[in-house]
């Protein structure tokens, strides 16, 4: 008998969940076995598989009262699916592991699978396993395949004269999450930018495509992932403020808790734009946004010089 | 400046940390980008890629007083090719997440990572990509990317008629368990079967080869995979005692803690043998133990009666 709608996790166990999660996860051609046996089995159109992983932990990367399970789910797909955009690539398969407590209710995690699957079909990925276990706070553990069409597109290929442009909003999510710390809802067009993150899908592929030389998603903060090109590339980056419209939401937000809301635009993560370097102007592509320059030396600088204020998410 | 050897998760920091993990888990020919970027690229031998998830917690899966770093380590890539194992495969690339407190010593999930990559070498896997966070207890998610060189072996094929066999060790781990929550440290062969089980690599793809008609490791327990079996099959299965010959140290813990040591092998997991159905006796491969029969019906029987003793793990 199928657990009511009221039911927990405990209530239902680990087999009644999983059959009912079956049905939500839908396969493709490509999906020879799907969820349900020791393992999934696919079918590669190429050669290369493009594989990352992901963590996401209740109180850290998300809260209940914050998030219904559905928005969760809508971020840990977009987060995984992002990084393979952050390749030149796009998602195809993923996994999902959940480990939660027994009184989580089984509607919340039934709700995570649907926005999981829904961000999934999004770019035309599907999900192909998982695994479901007790722990005390909820953990969603993610696991993506990807294909690119052309050569991966590293973090380590920038080179001084080379552009750093902007794809997908940024700051938004930062804004959306700052506002729910101090226990507001509003502007909504921000809160649910943090709940729901859209991705520019199209734009890795599209970047491989114009030439780019580099290229990152941010998902922890637009200068510490400057920073991580800097780095890998063995280059300085500059970004220009003065590149940035600050669009009238964050104004807003900005205003009412009286923060500079450039912080942020520089420092905010989650809403997963493309950070990429290009070998001059001409070469990006329409959609994105040039916001700095690559040069000799090492590090990354605003407008030239050095910056106080927090440039990224720290994971401990 | 690297952290020293008592220095904890958050005083190492996220990127301390893996600054060492990268050094641990070397790549091989098939890893065109492996750990640093935003995601890693495999080149895949053959066309089909087989995936399987998992998910261990501590004070689920695992206590950190009764096995260390590398222990878990060894468990978690152990369980995980084990999945692949029992497709007939062989797993390949490995990515691992880590979700721990912040006060974890950094030399504890270094020892799991030792570990892990030990394991993935024995059956020639490296590892490809992870993810670290902050959670309240450990959280140790596996995705394992593995090949078959034959069609996969599903849970699904087991006819009326079919021999039903077992490789490797069963009961070995689940006694180990049993001691070790007595507060026992010996027999020491079985608490180290639980602590690093020895799954039958070997014992998968040799099944595919030799005709097995279905094949589902022994994680959670002998009779409940047996269950999996006839359900997903749509057969009876009956497993006869008398096909096992229990092991000395298995009857050395039932007298001392007052237990019939069957129950560990019909009941016990976590040693990831392989349990598979063969058209016929003559066709069960040398390793492999002859251990019940598959009749038409449905449901697990032992000696042709219902068993009232515990048939395996629950997750919730």
């Amino acid at each position: 008998m199928a657990p009511g709608p009221d039911a927990t996790l405990g209530e239902a166990g680990e087999f009644g969940l999983i059959s009912q999660l079956v049905e939500i996860f839908a396969g493709d051609e490509h999906v020879l076995v799907g969820p349900g046996d020791d393992a999934a089995v696919l079918r590669i159109r190429h050669g290369h598989v493009v594989v990352s992983t992901d963590l996401m932990v209740e109180g850290r990367h998300f809260r209940r009262d914050w998030a219904g399970g559905s928005d969760v789910g809508h971020r840990a797909a977009a987060q995984n699916l992002s990084d393979i955009n952050a390749m030149g690539g796009t998602g195809r398969h993923l996994t999902i592991g959940l480990a939660a407590p027994a009184d989580l209710p089984v509607e919340w995690a039934l709700d995570l699978a649907r926005g999981f699957a829904e961000e999934c079909a999004v770019v035309g990925a599907t999900v192909v396993g998982g695994d479901i276990t007790r722990a005390d706070q909820v953990v969603v553990a993610v696991t993506v395949l990807g294909q690119c069409t052309q050569a991966p597109l590293l973090r380590s290929g920038a080179r001084p004269g080379d552009v750093l442009a902007l794809a997908g909003r940024q700051g938004w999510a930062a804004g959306g999450l700052a506002v729910l710390g101090r226990g507001f809802r509003s502007p909504r067009v921000l809160v649910e930018a943090y709940r729901r993150p859209e991705p520019p899908y199209a734009a890795g592929p599209q970047a491989a495509e114009a030439g780019a030389t580099a290229l990152i998603d941010v998902s922890d903060g637009l200068l510490s992932e400057a920073g991580h090109l800097a780095d890998a590339s063995g280059v300085a980056i500059d970004v220009r403020r003065g590149a940035f419209e600050v669009p009238e939401p964050l104004l807003a937000v900005g205003a009412a808790l009286g923060a500079d809301p450039m912080q942020f635009i520089l420092g905010g993560g989650d809403d997963h734009g493309l950070l990429a370097t290009f070998p001059d102007a001409a070469s990006v592509p329409s959609g994105w946004q040039v916001i700095g320059e690559v040069g000799e030396g090492e590090g990354v600088t605003v407008d030239g010089g050095h910056y106080d204020g927090p440039t990224g998410w720290t994971h401990f």
